[in-house]
This record gives structure tokens, sequence and C-alpha cells, in this order.
């Protein structure tokens, strides 16, 4: 059946029984693409009926569509030419994880971060309308990425603007980890609610079901067991509705007969419409249904089993995290901490078990995250926020306008900062030391190991500033973390190796200090390395003092304003003209590959900067 | 009355007789001190009652308030031992236009950008519980502010923890213009409708008068007009019910004993409150009233007759930026427009007016005016985003991720960059070249007159790029602009003054241009004066070519970063020993006054950048 399709047009001939196989088949090749390269398996198993349902009634040669987040998107790109290359997915050089517009034309945005697709179909959709075009486009967004204040606002609008842009709400209950917030719960009252669970088939069916005398009394009982208000959430969608949206819902979303019925219906309508389709994450693979979270971005697994195949590693810096944040957190009463949906990823599981009244999910929403955080700050506690590098890009104004304007001391973790890998251009965290070096009374620290990570968090929790501590994704070396940690002199870098007469001096940032190590055991002349620490406030002290003829920055983040432009702008600053060699992430945006695959495609391995740093002694260091 | 106040607590004595009294002395002073020194009139005016009621009922020695923008606290600022200091608002060393944590104890969060209140009142309270006190916090936020998706995240966080954060929605129908979106439709509706304007006075009375049969009868007659739905609005505040809060209202906001009422009793609740307040921007003073817009921010004007005092000026940056978009949509039928509530202050209303088809206000919502941007330039369309620099910050990870990283033509226009003046710290464009230095694929551009700024804007709809434009707040110098624009050279640079034999090369952005021309004219000795005209790409081939011995930079923007900071990068990486010395914004927040003092404050006047350059002249330039 897959093998016999050749465009998507091809989907809009075939049958229910048809489409019913292909998902089958679909299934497969994505349980076996997924259980080899690693990627988002329950998302994308979960809306293969909805995607065949939306392209056996959309014609996608005219209309268009945009995938939040994108990790639901596997159906999506087999159906659409990249089935025979899907094997290549999220391999240096191959298929990308998520939807993107050079990959190909039915990618008509691209998509990373949560919460973006309403804004982005808006604008498709009065592009089309003031070109005199008349494509369809639909946002297909989760209740999760739902959460997302972006969302709401493009809501808002759109609601406004009454055109007939289609967002389909793919309610799984889930984001990342089970969701939260108020209209998590709201979604959920509207679920279970068994006078419309089954009203929904088409608009007139759900019009006759409605009882209404029956609301009436629906309203009374609310009303008084509320005392003063009228509980909304016993007529579903009315929070949509009062957004301007038709809503209809909640439909199964492994039901394509029922999805083709409401979509041909929707497409003819000429106002915003929400369609709540309910739908299973990881629908079809048992170890996935049990476990949603765990296959929700998943690497390598046994796909007989479900068992996930992992190599025995080090602990990762998310548990050292983890696991030092519940061990201040039991001496300091004060500390309170923050997760954007990510309890798991950030490693503060264990701290919501052990302290539940401190732990605060709140969704994916990095906004309110930021200013909860100041908010908890100004009235005394001592907030910790954990988030992604490439999810802070979110909070920049909420970071300097309300944690630094008033020197508020919140601790915000950042895992993930420099490559993430497999997840690609959307989800590096390239920017973070460039981004936030930009805001006055920031401080913000990189370990050069899982142990400097422990005894940063501790500084920084003894230190009552704004700090922002960046450490990467995964393993470390494996070192031994000391259970008290040593005291970490604030604002003062490290000398790993300090020679006599140093002819370079190697200015490390976090995860680079250990190829700067590397790297003086290539040069066969005398090489300090120094690990910075401190990439806000710089260590001028050492700068100032630095015998060495040639000084060589390496950090795994954009070269744009980074790290080595720090050290730039105070080498001219201070006129001292020692010069200056800067490895990192170039001006531009890195695809998606292994770790060491993009580091070796920034030149940050020892062997290329050592070659470098050769070629410059060689034409004898200054010009 | 004002005269005997010596605490806020001795409100809660007062009768309401006496606090009326109190709100018309509160009118005079600020109407006093705001048609001298300018300042947010009509959003005060609207909330005078309110601010009573909240300190009559509440005790701020214990309790916590947030207020959002911060642009209507003027009353809580008078009250909280500012009343002698208040002839001091917005004047260098004086107090701020906004609450500050360090101006007050009563200032319990830092406000300036919209929509913060809630996540940080949540903070406060959540601070409250967490350390074992009993605070109230109350959050008071516009109807504008709340389209903001930030303030929805924190609803629906708020919602779901169930605790007694209390919101009081200020709902006078206006942002800084009208508002827009659906939510504010839906405002309107709640607030018109007939049957629930007489029952909010207290929750007894809301319930005695919920006619609920007619309830039953109006969702037949809604269900049957929209066919399929419910229309929800004929229940006020199911949208906050429906996120987990009570909602109460709407209220008369001018009426103290209705609002006394309430607030005595919802502070004794257990569970998140939303009370919705109707209040008239610049209430009690007609010209105000009649123009809430013209009032809303306002410059010295006469008290009497309402008459703006405006000395006659060259036209504004604003003025020039109008005319260009309105020129160029009226050859190139792609160009859309999108404002984020701020269709006057960035020059959009005549676009608005001319092209209503192809304008769009998207509220305070500035992630989804980028994102909107990227998806109908997917389409498309030659969007233009006209937002101020400060509020740009809210957007970075859009610009980023929707914009740059799909390499999509967006033109970004940043009003207000720069020192603002008056505004002060939060609303400074002290940033925007910094940060957004950082993200590969975007063009920075910076006009050093308004003839420049037409033909940048004209170069910008021409080359098919991520575009950001900056131009300072108010008047140019009055140059002549030209109808027809001579064509931009991309990434190119500009000499000024060009000699022979230059000691000096001072590369200027935007606004320092002409600073940088009176530096020449001190200076007695030959120098080269060049304007940068873009700050990313950097014009490396004028940096390579200029064979001056010391190299200066002026920007109206951080140092961190910034301008003179991409110089110093290049200076480093091509190892041109020239050395540099960089003029800007020091690594600081800067508070307000008069742009004049400002500029003086942070060392960018003409006199003290000729005097350091000859300091360093003086020491031989070189180390």
């Amino acid at each position: 059946m897959l093998e016999s399709l050749n465009s998507p047009a091809d989907l809009r001939k075939m049958r229910i029984s048809e489409l019913k196989i292909l998902a089958s088949e679909i299934r497969h090749l994505i349980l076996d693409t997924v259980s080899e390269n690693g990627g988002h398996l329950a998302p994308s198993f979960g809306t293969v009926e909805l995607t065949l349902a939306l392209y056996s009634i959309f014609d996608f040669d005219k209309d268009k569509i945009v995938w939040d987040v994108g990790h639901q998107a596997y159906t999506h790109k087999i159906l659409t030419g990249r089935r025979d290359s899907f094997h290549t997915l999220r391999k240096f050089g191959g298929l990308t994880g998520f939807p993107k517009r050079s990959e190909s034309p039915y990618d008509f945005f691209g998509v990373g971060h949560s919460s973006t697709s309403i804004s982005a179909a808006l604008g498709l959709l009065l592009a089309e309308e003031i070109q005199h075009k008349n494509g369809k486009v639909i946002a297909v967004i989760g209740d999760g990425a739902l959460t997302g204040g972006e969302a709401f606002e493009a809501l808002n609008h759109a609601g406004q603007l009454k055109k007939n842009l289609i967002v389909i709400l793919n309610d799984n209950e889930m984001s990342i980890a089970k969701n939260v917030g108020a209209l998590s719960e709201y979604l959920s009252e509207v679920r279970l609610n068994p006078q419309y669970r089954q009203a929904k088939k088409d608009f007139e069916n759900f019009i006759k079901n409605l009882n209404l005398s029956d609301i009436g009394d629906k309203i009374l009982n609310a009303a008084q067991s509320v005392r003063y208000g009228v509980k909304s959430a016993i007529v579903p969608g009315t929070i949509f509705e009062a957004l301007g949206f038709t809503y209809i819902g909640p439909i199964d979303g492994h039901d394509i007969k029922v999805m083709q019925g409401i979509f041909s219906r929707v497409s003819e309508l000429d106002e915003p419409v929400l369609i709540h389709v309910h739908t299973t994450k990881g629908k079809g693979y048992a170890p996935a249904e049990k476990s949603p979270e765990k296959f929700h971005g998943v690497g390598k697994f046994n796909k007989d089993t479900g068992e996930i195949l992992k190599k025995p590693a080090p602990p990762t810096y998310t548990e050292i995290f983890s696991k030092a944040i519940v061990d201040c957190a039991k001496v300091n009463k004060k500390i309170v901490a923050i997760t954007a949906a990510m309890p798991s990823g950030t490693g503060l599981k264990k701290f919501a078990e052990k302290f539940p009244d401190r732990f605060f999910d709140v969704g994916i929403a990095e906004e309110h995250a930021v200013t909860l955080a100041a908010g908890m700050a100004a009235g005394g506690l001592r907030p910790v926020v954990a988030i992604y590098s490439t999810f802070i890009q979110r909070a920049y104004d909420q970071i300097l306008h309300d944690i630094c304007l008033q020197n508020l001391p919140v601790i915000i973790c950042l895992d993930r900062a420099g490559l993430v890998g497999e997840d690609g251009a959307t989800h590096h965290g390239a920017f973070d030391m460039a981004f936030l070096r930009t805001i006055p009374n920031i401080n913000i620290l990189a370990p050069k190991d899982e142990n400097e990570l422990r005894q940063m968090f501790f500084a920084a929790v003894e230190n009552e500033k704004p700090v922002a501590i960046r450490y990467p994704r995964g393993s470390g070396s494996g070192v031994e973390v000391d259970e008290i940690p040593q005291k970490l002199e604030w604002g003062k870098s490290e000398y790993i190796l300090q020679v006599e007469n140093p002819e370079v001096a190697i200015f490390a940032v976090g995860s680079m200090v250990s190829v700067a190590e590397k790297v003086a055991q290539i040069l066969n002349f005398p090489v300090n390395v120094i690990n910075a620490r401190f990439v806000k406030p710089l260590d001028k002290n050492i700068l100032s003092a630095e015998t060495a003829k040639l000084f060589v920055t390496i950090e795994e983040g954009t070269l744009s304003g980074g790290y080595g432009a720090a050290i730039a702008e105070f080498l001219e600053d201070e006129k001292i003209s020692t010069p200056l060699l800067r490895f990192g992430i170039n001006d531009k945006f890195v695809e998606h590959g292994t770790r060491a695959e993009l580091l070796n495609l920034c030149g940050l391995t020892a062997e290329n900067i050592a070659e470098k740093i050769l070629e410059v002694r060689n034409l004898g260091i200054r010009s």
C-alpha cells in the first residue's frame, strides 16, 4: 500500500479500509526507523489516523498545514515524498526530525519550538486571501502546546478576524509529561462529560443531541455549588467560543471516518473553527501507550520488547543537577523549583517528589516561569528555574525586565546548552551565552564537569544574584562528585594547566575545557589552560595577568557576542595587544547529527583547534 | 485631606465621603504634575477610585499588590509616601513613572512591560504561603495587557493552583489604542449584557438575579443561530471560570462603595478570583475622557484647555516611517503591516486607513506579531512589523526561530531605539543591536537621519531578507527627505568625512553620526567619520581599508555585544592592531530623565567623546 503511493493526492482516492492498512504500514516504518535512529515515537504514533484523514480530505498542493512543534509529523513526512529516505531520519545529512521548509514543499512552515502554529497558520491564511488565492490553512496543535502564551495570542487574534482558520487541537492529555494547568483540567472535564461524548459525529447530530433543559438544571446545580459563578465546563468549548472560534468536539482522533466527515464540512465554512480531537499518545505500540513520556523522544530501543538500549554511561549533568537541588533544598527551605513542562528532562522529578509544595510545573510557559520566579524572589524565596537552553530564548525579556533589572536572586539552570545533536537547528542551545551576556547584572556560569556543576549550584545558592548556569546534554566524564563541594570563588576563572613562559593561553568554557586539555597535549610547546567558569562577569584579573603570546578561546556557543567576543571587547578596551583566536559556532544555524559529528562540523575538535593554533604560530602569531 | 495622610493605613479609617474628596484632590495633584512633567494621565485618572477602594480594604503593610505595566499607579505612588515628591515625577533623579522596588517598600514588584503582573503576583502569593505568612496578593491588569500571552500562561497556572490570588481586571476597553482581539469583543459583550449589569453588587444578589430558565432559552437561540455551537458570552466570565477562576463582575470601577463590598468579601475566599472592574480612561478630566489615546502618555499640556504644548519641531522618525511604508505599499501590493497595539505610536495609522485589508493590529502580543509575520512571509507576502525596540525583547525567540532560521523576508521596524528619556529603565531601547546581532541571517540597519530612514526602508523592501531597522524616538534634524530615495548599497557603510592621513576614524551608528561629526569639529586633527548604516553585516571592507591610527565607535546601545563589540571581534579575528575606543551604554540599566540628560550621563556627548579621544592620543594611542 505504502510502496504504491506516489503523491499525497493519491490518498484522496483511497477507501477507509485502504487507509487503515496504510496506517499500519506507516506505524511499522516509523517503528523500524525510530527504534534504530531514536526520535519522537509516541507523538507521531498518536497522529497517524489524524494525518491520513487530513490528507484524504484536503489538497495540499493548494491547502497548507502547520504542525505545532512538529514531533508528531512523521506520517506527514512519509506521505510527502520522504518514504524512501525516512531511514535517514535525524542522521547527519538525512531528514530532520521536524518539518523544515527547505526539506519539502509540503513543509509550509518550519517548527521545533512550541506554540507557534496558530500564528504561522493565520499568517499563511492571510497571505492566501491577500493574494486572492483560496487555499485552506490548518494548524495542528497539542493540548500541551496550547498552554504557551503565544498560542493564546494567536487564538485571540484569529477569533476576531473571523477567517476560516482550521485549528485541530490534538488532545492527548500530555505535552512531554502529563499536562498541567487549568486549561488542561478543563479539557479533561469536557472529554469526560458523558452527555457530549456521543454527540460529535457531525453538526446535525451535535445539535440534535443537545438536551437544553437538562443544561438549565446543570447550570442551576453548578451555580449553587460554587455559590456565585456558573461553571462553564459543562458546555464544551465555551472557552474557544468566547475567543471567537466555532468549537467542534471532542471527536475520536483514531476514527478516520468520523474525522473525514468533520474535515470535509469545516473546510466549507467561513469562520475560525477549532476541532477538538482526542488521540492516544503512542497509539498502536503497547510499550509507548503504556509509557508515553518514555517514548516521547526516545533513543535506540528493542522494537519487540520496548526496552531502551542504553550504553552504560556516567551520570548525566541533569542527574547531577537533580541531586544538587534536592540536597540544597533540604537545608535551605526557601528553595523552590520551577519547570516548564519538563519535570523529567530537567531532572526536577526527584525534587517534586521530595518537596511537592515547593515544586511548580507551569506547563509550556517559559515567560510565566521566569516572571513567577522573579515574583517569588521578590517575596523572599530562592527560586530555581530549570529550562533547556533553546527554550529560554522565549524569556529573554523576562530575564532582563523582571529578574535582572530588579537584581533578584533567581537561579536559571540551562540544560542542553550547546549542540544537542539529533534534534538539530531548532534545538541547539547555541545562543544563550551571547544573548544573556547583553543583560546587566546577570552572572553566567558553565561547569567543566559534573563535580563543578554541583559546586556552582551550591555557590549560586550562597550568592544572592541573578545566575544562569549552562551545562550540556548527556553524560559528563564520570569524575567523582564531592558531596560537600569546595567553595567557588565568585567571578574567578581557574588554571587547569599553568606552565612557565607559556606561548599560548587557552580560555575554555564548560564542555570545551576537556577539549582544551587535549589541545595542550597535542601541542608540543608550553600552553596554559584556563577553565573560564564565569562567562559573565569576566575574570579580568586572570586576563590582565596572563603572559602568553597568544590567547585562544573555545566555547560551545555562537561566536557573535559570546564568551570569546567578551574577551575581544576586554582586550580592545584595555589595549592589550595579545592576539586572540576564537573557536565556537560560526554565525550560522547548525543542522542535526550526532554531537560528535556536529562538533567536528563546527571545528570544535582538539585536532582542528591544535592545527589552527599551529598555523597562527607558524605565521609568527602577530600580523 | 491629602495633606493629612501620613501612611496608607490611614485610608482604612476613612468614610466614603472622605475618600471621594481625596479622589478629587489626587486628581488635581496628578493633573498639576503631569501637565508640567508629562506622563500617563489617562490610565492613572481611570484608577483613582479603584486604588482608594483597595487601600481602604487591604493592609499593604502585610498584603501586596502588583500593577500591570504600572502607568496607572500614580495614585498608588501618592498614597505611599510620595505625595511630597510627586512633582519630581519622571524628572532626572526624581520619581520614576512606574512602580520600582528601590523607590518604595510598597512597590512590591517593578513593572513597565505589559502582562507580567499575574505571574509576579502569583510568585509573591506562593512566597507568602511557603514562608507561612498570610498576606493577600492582588494583581491589577488592564484588558489590553490581558491579551499578552504571558498573562494567559499565568491565569492557566493560577487557576490550577487554586490559591486566593486576586486578579482585578481593569477594563477600560483600551490599551494605548482601542483594544482588539476576540477577548476584547467578548468582554464588551459581557459589559453590555443588560441581564447582568445590575447583578454584581455582591454574591448573593448575583445568584438571586440569575434567571436560569431564561439562560436555557438563550442557549437554545444561540445554538440555533450558530448552528452547532453554544455561544458562551451570555454567561459572563465563563472564559475565566474555565481557567479555574471565580469571576465577579462587571462592577463599576468608580463606585468606591461597591468595590469595598466586593474586596472585603473576596479577601476571605480560598480560591483564585477575577474581579472585572469597568473604568473610564481619563475619568474626571474631560479632555482625557474625550481623547484617552492622546492623554495615555502625554507631554506638557495646558491643564485648563487640554491643549498639548508642542514646540515646533521637524517631523519625527515615526512620521517618516509612516509615509515610507504607505508609499511603498502603493506600489508593492504584497506589503502588509503589523502592530502590537500601537497603531499611532508606531506610525501605522495612515497605513491602516489606506490599506485596511493589509493592516493587522494584534493587540499586546509581540510574539504572535512576529510569528504571524513569518507565516505571511512564508506565504509570499512582504510583512512589516513595527514595534518599539524595548518591546521586541519579547520576541527574541520568534525572530530567531521563525524568521531568521527560515531566512524569511520580514522587515522589523524598531521605533524608540536607544534612550527614550522619561519612561526610564524599563523602556530604553538599549539592547536591540546586541541581542539581535547574535542571530544568524539577520540584517540590522540604523539610519543617520530621516532621509536615510526612508532610503533604508525602500532598500529593505527591495532586498528580500530578514531586516531590522532601528531609529530613535522623536524628531530628527529636519533634513530634506527625497521622495525617490537613492539606492542603498547593501552592507556598505558610508564616509561622512574622509580626510588624508586620518589619525582617527569614528564609526558611528544612527543617532550618533551627528555626534561623531561634532566630535570631528572639536578635534583639531584629521578625523574620518563613518556612518555605519549596517550593524550587521559589518562592512568589513571599509574596516580593512581604513588607515587611521585609532578606531572609535559610538552607538546608542549597550556596549556588551553591540556594534563596537562586533568591531572588536572583527579586529581581533583579522589581527588588525589598530586600537579601538568604544562609546555606548555601559553594562548597567539607565534611569529616567530627558534624553539629553541621559546621553550626558552615558558619556554620549561630543564634548566627552572628544576629550576621551584626546586623552588616548596624548597617551600615544597604543599602549
